[in-house]
């Protein structure tokens, strides 16, 4: 099935366009599942890998009932070595057990058979030639860095065709010096993100569901409402990904833009003020998981909220 | 020490511009070594990463004597997973216990915490809190992406002051459609890889070693010749990694105008050239070394005479 169309089915199952992003620090985690750990591994990667694990199941039996996408993000697992990918991969696949779909933050990016390996390492091994093993190892999508072109995204859509996946592409991302490069404006009176916006519109195309919505989608960041609606415009098919939403400052006003007329064509990210709502390490079980869980609840509301008062609610 | 003065110190001893990219595709090794670990393993991913370490070993036994720096290419072993993560470090360290410099080609990007978390996953861990182990996992050097701006680069290169690591930003790339983004001319009469390459020359500024090179490095591609000149005065104290070279189509010729007249400043990366210069599957270890060897010896010979030709010979 078309991962736009999993995705918008997903959204209205759940009336959530939330999205949950799995930043897992090690040392912001309670303390009793870094003790758990620690005891049974030793302060050992494989034991931080155990926790970060630990977390996010945590973490996604909280939120399984208030959103349809998590958004683990790579660098936090990449860092305990092999077996923080390992718990990457755990994370996914017990994600997915719950009815969730994954986008994978690994902003890659590369060229040719390069690029190919990396869609074959987040959404499966087409070639028993090139790899011996899938152990069921796939997102629904991932996060993807425009900078080398289409010959770095060419790939990724390609693969999403042949496997139902999907890519989001950094359009305009929500950082401070983000500006420095997408903001430039070009002699033909664009800018260097909205050339990379037609871009995810041209290569899109070939992606577009049922639903009306393509696999191929964008990262179009919050901290500049002013812009989402131009994305928007420019990118009609394209499910947004907003990241910038809580921790960063977006509030929910600040995405209704991101929406469609119809009220879909958005997912809007929130990680730490989602994922870190106990506040204080010595936290039980239950006290994180349902602190966890009402910052979930809340980020729904208030997004559902926002869009109602605009009009732009789709259920 | 400097990441660039060692680059330097060890490109002068080997007298070798050479970068051999390993980049081990499972379906191009030679078969005893898919044997062996199938043997061993089975035809699993860990039986897959035994292939790949056994493949980087052969291959960094070949041309240590040839080259300086080796480039694996992180793709090609994430493609099997968490064993696929531990064969990338395994053959990370075999390339350092043979004196030779790494460059980890994973074109990371990303902001804040997330960049840190990336910069401590390639560059070795700073802080026990968030990382339980350090297994002497840690490379010289990290290709990275600048589509986010200074944002996602100051990490990484605060990360290199730390640790005396570096960093190669993309600017301009290899591939055919990298003019898409990079060639585009902004309103000011530069195009956008001008852009990147101020950043990295104001970055780089922090990390200019006894070699009057920078840590901060740039990749620019030979398969553009016109433009290396260009990029070469536009970021002076930059070590610039050259990759084009061999099967994409760049020369020896090709590649003079990225060197200073000091005969320095640039790296030129080969990579399937020479590490599948053996072509046949059925080839016993000792012609495989030797014909990887013998392609490696004479990319050096090639870029070498190219360079005395020039004039710019550093030796």
């Amino acid at each position: 099935m078309n991962f736009a169309d999993r995705l918008v089915a997903g959204v209205k199952q759940k009336r959530s366009h939330a999205v949950v992003g799995i930043d897992p620090v090690l040392s912001k985690l309670p303390a009793f599942l870094r003790d758990e750990a620690a005891a049974k591994y030793g302060q050992t990667a494989r034991g931080a890998a155990a926790a970060l694990v630990g977390f996010s199941r945590l973490v996604i039996d909280a939120v399984a009932d208030h959103v349809a996408l998590v958004k683990p993000q790579s660098a936090f697992f990449e860092v305990h070595g092999a077996p923080g990918v390992e718990a990457f991969w755990e994370t996914v696949r017990y994600a997915r057990s719950k009815g969730l779909q994954v986008i994978s933050d690994a902003k890659r990016g590369d060229i040719g058979t390069t690029a190919e390996a990396y869609a074959a390492a987040f959404f499966g091994h087409p070639n028993p030639m090139d790899s011996w093993e899938d152990p069921e190892q796939w997102a629904d999508s991932l996060t993807v860095n425009p900078y080398l072109g289409s010959d770095g995204l060419v790939p990724f859509v390609n693969r999403c065709q042949a496997r139902g996946t999907g890519i989001f592409v950094l359009v305009r991302t929500s950082n401070p010096s983000s500006g420095e490069l997408q903001d430039q404006e070009l002699f033909s009176g664009e800018n260097v993100a909205q050339q990379v916006a037609k871009l995810v519109h041209y290569l899109g195309g070939r992606l577009v569901g049922e639903s009306g919505y393509s696999s191929v989608g964008a990262v179009v960041g919050a901290t500049y409402p002013e812009d989402l609606a131009r994305y928007r415009r420019e990118m009609p098919r394209a499910i947004l990904l907003v990241p910038g939403y809580g921790a960063q400052g977006g509030t929910a006003a600040d995405v209704v833009p991101a929406f469609n007329e119809d009220g879909l064509g958005a997912v809007v990210n929130a990680s730490r003020s989602v994922i870190f709502a106990y506040k204080r390490a010595e936290v039980s079980p239950t006290e994180a998981g349902e602190a966890i869980a009402r910052a979930a609840e809340a980020m729904n509301h208030d997004i559902n909220g926002a869009l109602a008062a605009a009009g732009k609610l789709a259920w």
